[in-house]
């Protein structure tokens, strides 16, 4: 049976579903940063995936980008480049991260992963990302109310 | 049209082609690493690739993540997982990072972008992860027009 492991909790946040993925907030103001979980019970590396799911998870990656890039536009930090990365190697169940970066950011042009500490969101700041993801995302609700985004 | 950026010579060496990317050998001894560069001219971001084109990059990272298992056989450190990249930060062109991982190797858990400095292979053993991951990646060229691998 499909779970999230409880780690995730540790610096994300559950945010919006697609049609394969649960979306994930990253708790960390440095970086607009949002992970998708695909709902695929044991998955831990992407060939444990079928073909049509993993077909499925590069558009839902290309999709999560946009909602990447909505954020940081939204606090202001335009993002220069996407980085996407599947790692699992501290949390294995499988996962993919979108991060915006920018030459500004605190770990450019290394990866974030592992760099430092997460800077938590303010109340505002928070609110003015997830909308800007939603917004970036609700083009695949197909009219389906609210955070429940199914095709 | 497209062109490989010659930055990607600095650490890594062409391998193999498969239908849609160039597989390169990163020139470190201390992971089994292979990068996939798409040839779609221009393309930076994963949304610059046509969907088919996607569908096919998902496709050949999973290719690409069994030659890196095959490589880490061959070397006698199998393998425990696998991370896949694609940051750019440093070289933009669209390329794919696919690394075997394992608890004792130089980066664990964290990325191994950016981590230390890059040890050669000496040359038995780039013999070696060249040939494991040809063979891995031979079962692709299965006869049709464009599955062509070259050394």
């Amino acid at each position: 049976m499909f779970a999230i492991d409880p780690a995730f909790n540790l610096g994300a946040e559950p945010l919006a579903r697609l049609v394969l993925c649960d979306v994930w907030l990253q708790r960390d103001a440095r970086y607009p940063w949002l992970v998708l979980i695909p709902r695929v019970a044991g998955a831990v590396e992407l060939e444990d995936l079928p073909a049509d799911d993993r077909a499925r998870l590069v558009e839902e990656i290309v999709i999560t980008g946009a909602a990447v890039r909505a954020m940081g536009v939204a606090v202001g930090r335009p993002v220069a480049k996407l980085n996407i990365g599947a790692l699992g190697n501290v949390t294995r169940q499988l996962h993919i991260h979108v991060v915006g970066r920018r030459p500004d950011d605190a770990a450019w042009p290394g990866p974030v992963w592992g760099q430092g500490e997460a800077i938590p969101y303010d109340a505002g700041a928070v609110e003015t990302v997830r909308a800007a993801a939603l917004a970036a995302l609700a083009p695949q609700e197909g009219g389906a109310p609210g955070r429940v985004i199914v095709s």
